[in-house]
């Protein structure tokens, strides 16, 4: 076999980038975060963090708690239950359950320290991320609160996103739009309350009503495209936020769809999952100096968003899931090639081999923008989600020989 | 005279800077723009083009509308009164008028080509843009009817913005903060009403309180600094929004106190203006590459905006106004130093000599990001607006020696 072959093609390979995944979330990540990142004075966790992990933000997102402590706690529940993963992850949900209420139920965006409210936002993503720590939390410690807490807010998210005219609009009803976002995290909210709760047809309903909409109305084939945002009936709109496209976001509904075909061993979710990663990858990656593009535009028009040709940490940590995923699925070797390629150029550039971690934000040619390894939007979540994810895969697969279909 | 002198210091180098400003305005950018721009068939200006004009996207700016309005009627009043100038204006003026309010008199953000509104938002910027369209329109014509309009949305624009609790929140009361931009849209939008009324009492009482709110409140010479958003009593507040610099806009209020200075023959004023443009200049200006950065920390930490370090087109048309005036008004020669370094900075790396006009996004190291000319930001307005400034100011200057201060 030729040295340039793909790691996940061989066995040595494949055990080499379980080592490199492992070792990278228990040894750099999960050190960079924990313990300092643990909030002893008010509880939860302070996420705004410079290069070497100094705090230049006490502020709180309410994500970033939800999101870390359910981190915390799929590790305690899928590799090894040490307590202090779940006192920090207890931690977290307790701040959440303490402060990040509103007083109408639905939670908060961005609070201070002390649990204070800054911002509420229009949308319900907090409530999604809080059911998964719960989910997590439950089926660690068997807690009916927050088993019900979980199913609660799921109900919460799914209700406030699908129910036409609850959440207060954006916009005018002048041009009424959708987007691939709720669908997305309804599927994996629901994937992660059936792992934990398990096959309840509500979940089931969740999963196949938003994955039937993104087949219907968000992936374009004659296009080679899955859209961010259609009108309700899924047609596009040729203006700038129509045409708008995230490829690493489709690049993580792909996974997310790869992962309930694996479930429910399903050719037709192989199928679609691979088509939207095929056509994103072709729209994302840039040729010149390699990595994923932020944003595109639909007809390469011009995008208006300032950002759109920086490559952010997450879109590289979804598609090194999702290649890896396809392959593991199909065996064709076209996903291995893509993997080592977006695993290389992750590693290569957002790495921070001096403090660990990696660095959120590039130049289109791969130098950092910024020494910030948290803030709002960067936590402890989408580069260890995708070591636990990979090593957890290649656990399982490690010594199967695929057979690439392109040469059965 | 060495060959390096400052083109400002010379009376050759003023008639040189007076025709690239003079024939730039007439012959490039305003043609870049008309009379392609002007939608023959719904009235005002389809502003959305790239690089070579083409309309990218058909909605309409509002802001958009009343500044490129301002902005022909600006020339129309001081230049000359080309029929063409006057009569775009009025169909700019005249879509504001038709499509453009909503129901409570508030205007709106973001309309479709036809009119439609897509997009209300809480603050009041396009009524002061509306505003000054209505008073130079009034000056061209002698309107009473876009006399009384132009003091209306004055008077709107200052209410809603000043009158606590009037304008629905972007966050809870927890963290109050006030920003430096309606201050300074304030004062320059009464200094358009001013040149086109007269000297009004509100005029003044507007620019005097403004300009003593940026003085005591935003103003921090300890920190050599102006801050973009302050507690409501110049407090400032430790996290990534509280510590936001935006130097481009500072150095934008900085020439807009040094007009006033210019009108009040003030040397308090003149100091204030240039005291804001020495600490943003040296604050914002990028040593490595040139330009002026968009964002800046207080205390030079990690900046959570992901376009901190690009290089956008209006912070250098502003800078370019500010080092002129400040050194027509202090004989300085670092001000014609400064003003030639950003001149010769911007006009190398934004200018499109294929097409016109200029480029609006950079990357940090003067690349262009995008081919982007207009969009719901970038119309027909800082870029013309400071070509206009500069080239009115060497009309009144070409002819006079200034001497430097420090050699004085």
């Amino acid at each position: 076999m030729s040295s340039t072959a793909p790691l996940l093609t061989t066995a040595e390979g494949r055990a080499e980038l379980l080592k490199c995944y492992r070792d990278g979330l228990l040894e750099d990540t999960l050190r960079f975060w924990f313990p300092r990142c643990v909030d002893a004075e008010h509880g939860g966790f302070l996420h705004c963090v410079d290069r070497d992990g100094t705090v230049v933000d006490t502020d709180k997102s309410v994500w970033a708690q939800g999101r870390m402590s359910w981190m915390l706690l799929s590790l305690y529940n899928g590799y090894e239950a040490r307590p202090e993963w779940l006192a920090w992850a207890k931690g977290g949900i307790d701040f959440l359950e303490r402060h990040c209420y509103d007083t109408d139920g639905r939670m908060f965006f961005h609070v201070t320290r002390d649990g204070r409210p800054i911002r509420k936002r229009r949308y319900a993503y907090s409530e999604a991320f809080t059911a998964i720590a719960h989910a997590a939390y439950a089926r660690a410690t068997g807690s009916e609160e927050s088993m019900a807490k979980a199913i609660w807010l799921f109900e919460h998210f799914t209700r406030w996103n699908f129910t036409p005219g609850l959440m207060p609009p954006k916009s005018t009803d002048v041009r009424p739009m959708i987007g691939l976002a709720p669908r997305m995290i309804a599927i994996v909210t629901a994937q992660e309350l059936r792992d934990c709760f398990g096959m309840e047809p509500r979940f089931q309903e969740w999963i196949f009503r938003c994955i039937n909409e993104i087949d219907r109305l968000f992936v374009k084939r004659d296009l080679g495209v899955v859209m961010e945002s259609v009108r309700p009936d899924g047609g596009i709109e040729d203006h700038f936020d129509g045409r708008l496209l995230n490829p690493g976001h489709a690049i993580e509904g792909a996974w997310f769809i790869l992962r309930e075909a694996a479930f429910q061993n399903s050719g037709w979710l192989v199928r679609l999952g691979c088509q939207m990663l095929d056509c994103m990858w072709e729209r994302g990656w840039d040729a010149e100096h390699g990595g994923l593009f932020y944003f595109r535009d639909l007809h390469n028009r011009p995008v208006q968003e300032y950002w759109h040709e920086m490559k952010f940490w997450w879109p590289h940590n979804e598609a090194i899931i999702a290649t890896m995923l396809a392959y593991v699925l199909t065996g064709d070797v076209k996903y291995a090639r893509w993997h080592q390629q977006v695993h290389d150029w992750a590693h290569r550039h957002f790495a921070d081999p001096e403090h660990g971690e990696w660095f959120g934000y590039l130049n289109r040619d791969g130098r950092p923008s910024s020494t910030l390894k948290g803030n709002l939007w960067k936590s402890c979540f989408h580069h260890p989600r995708m070591q636990c994810c990979c090593w957890g895969l290649l656990e399982r697969f490690q010594n199967t020989n695929l057979q690439d279909p392109n040469t059965r």
